[in-house]
């Protein structure tokens, strides 16, 4: 056999195995996604998870079903972002995450994510918005 | 001259552009960077703005000053995200913006922005998280 590196596997294709994992409680694929020392932030709740291992167990232990669907995923070298659609139990909300790879391994390194939740429009635009 | 076309802005670009100028109020340049039929959603509040003056007028209106800085561009194609620090008062938030542009004109056609807000973390997972 020849010697010959691997291609890294394509950034979209990782983010999509990351969601599809998760989705499916697949935690060895689930980990492959990720660096040693991957870091994953909650930047409403302040709270930080470091490593692998840590991780997938967050993941795991989460307390109730939830189904997702991606709705956007946009790739840029390095960095992705994916935009959810998620429903848990009788609730629907979206999640934003953001995620930064490795360049040699093409594992995720970064991974940031947002949740966030439906609140009252102010008053005083109505003449310029409709409802949906 | 020859009869040529002018090379389309680059996403990132008109991205940066509307940021910076609606940061520095500058409206003539806001509106440029935008279809006439732009759609601009809010998925929390469930408003959604029709067109580019409703638009430009909505940002006109916005009742208190903001500062925000552009953590993170990530473009793809014609999809594009960014992701803000946003300092509004005293108050501290993040914005996370997906824009579509039209490939002919590289007009912004349609923009959905996000605004998690902080919120408590569940209790149980404390073992695998750190605060920041």
């Amino acid at each position: 056999m020849a010697h010959h590196k691997d291609p890294l596997p394509d950034l979209r294709a990782t983010v999509q195995a990351y969601w599809k994992a998760a989705g499916a409680h697949d935690w060895v694929t689930f980990d492959k996604t990720l660096a040693d020392d991957v870091t994953y932030d909650l930047p409403q709740t302040g709270e930080r998870i470091h490593g692998r291992s840590a991780l997938s167990r967050f993941h795991r232990d989460y307390p109730a079903a939830w189904h997702a669907e991606v709705l956007r995923t946009v790739v840029q070298g390095y960095s992705a972002v994916t935009w959810l659609h998620v429903t848990v139990g009788l609730e629907e909300l979206h999640a934003i995450t953001f995620f930064t790879a490795d360049p040699t391994t093409g594992l995720l390194t970064d991974i940031t994510e947002f949740r966030p939740e439906p609140y009252e429009p102010p008053t005083g635009r109505e003449h310029l918005v409709e409802r949906y």
